[in-house]
């Protein structure tokens, strides 16, 4: 007899931002596995005496490999009914869930995805933004920062990236960012095109720092924006003024996007 | 004294998908108007006393223009306090929000938005694979295979569409399903990259059709498949096997993905 493991995305970083499902999911369990940038509020919702396993990953701090990770799934979900690996953000958008999907169907254990609030809508909820908009921006990109290294990935298409008519949002943006923006506009995307890097949207953390896109790589340094941060450029993106956005990072708690 | 707006993601069509935080908003809400792709079930948490005012669309019938949307935001938030936009999905990606953003901050409305989980990563989570990968899947890119007249929209770039080292997501794809496939492969996409169309994710009319990018609008019309549908193509879809899907197609209620 086998266990059964829930992926469970628990949103952007306020605790109420998770769905009823995964909540409820999240209380049932015997075993949460989960990552660093998950909620702590989350994690006191668990059931007493459930086994609670950290297998948070800071930038240049190793803690747990994915082997490692796609071990204890396997193994807590044969010795034990449900497990819930907990995941920041949307388990399917840069959450590494297909490596340990493959781990789990490989030993025969089942499971079941519950998608979450991903980083991208977050910050432009966060912005009061649309990501798209009718005849300006009909596609949306969301593409990584960086990869399991810490480095800008190789495989990224920025030829692509700087002619798409889209909105781009970058995950994980901070440590790549002088290197996307000159990337991007050195290929031909408008350096006076709106920008904004939003920190830790839905969080007390939270920060909004809005420049065009040439400037924004120095407008984030000088305001100190630490990972992790996503940066959206596009059409749309020039609704959320900049007194708005200025008024955000100033008031960061504050709850409700002011005209 | 002026009253204020929640555009609220109402997540993909379970009603267990909204988020704790929308669900409240709801609660509080003295006015709430609706989309017609929100979960039915949600409008039952509404106070005792709410006004609730459906807008939707259903595909060639026309029910209530965009102005007369915006009008009625601005209007109700005016006389009322608390106003509650209900959208299905997330508003920010294909929800028409920046157009009522517009309206409500011309008005000097204060809003919100509290985003939602939206169609894509529904579906992937329904099919049981990640939409990136590392190495293979650095990016996503969200697209509407449906403008506002019902059509194709003219403004994507199909070329970049076709060459995109990427997983595909067209949202609103069965209308045009044979156009955008036809277009893909025709400008280069290899029409036997793995696809999947998903009806109805997170519903209890929810089915996927696996098959080959070449095939698949053939095979959802032998599957009568229905809009709403999202189409996912590209190298992580290849893990939701053939048998999975077809057994989800079988079982639509089921809710969890077994290997």
């Amino acid at each position: 007899m086998s266990g059964f493991v829930s992926f469970i995305g628990a949103g952007p970083g306020d605790p109420d931002l998770i769905t009823v499902k995964a909540l409820r999911r999240l209380r049932e369990a015997e075993v949460i596995v989960h990552d660093r940038l998950v909620p702590e509020a989350l994690l006191d919702e668990v059931a007493a005496g459930a086994e609670i396993i950290d297998v948070g990953k800071a930038p240049r701090r190793h803690c747990i490999g994915q082997s490692e990770i796609n071990w204890l799934l396997v193994d807590r979900a044969r010795r034990r009914r449900n497990v819930a690996r907990l995941k920041g953000g949307d388990p399917a958008i840069f959450g590494r869930l297909a490596e340990e999907i493959a781990a789990v169907r490989a030993a025969g254990v089942p499971f079941e995805i519950i998608p979450g609030v991903t980083a991208a809508t977050a910050a432009a909820a966060l912005a009061g933004i649309s990501l798209t908009e009718r005849g300006a921006a009909s596609m949306v990109v969301l593409a990584t920062g960086t990869d399991h290294s810490g480095q800008l990935p190789a495989t990224l298409d920025w030829d692509l990236l700087a002619r798409a008519d889209a909105t781009l949002v970058f995950y994980m943006a901070v440590q790549g960012l002088p290197t996307i923006t000159a990337a991007l506009t050195a290929l031909g995307r408008d350096p006076r095109e709106p920008a904004l890097l939003v920190e830790r949207a839905m969080t007390p953390q939270q920060r909004i720092v809005p420049a065009s896109l040439g400037d924004i790589a120095n407008a984030a340094r000088d305001a100190r924006i630490e990972s992790p941060a996503v940066l959206i450029t596009g059409p749309t993106v020039g609704a959320a003024t900049a007194p708005i956005a200025v008024a955000r990072a100033l008031a960061p708690a504050a709850s409700a996007v002011a005209v």
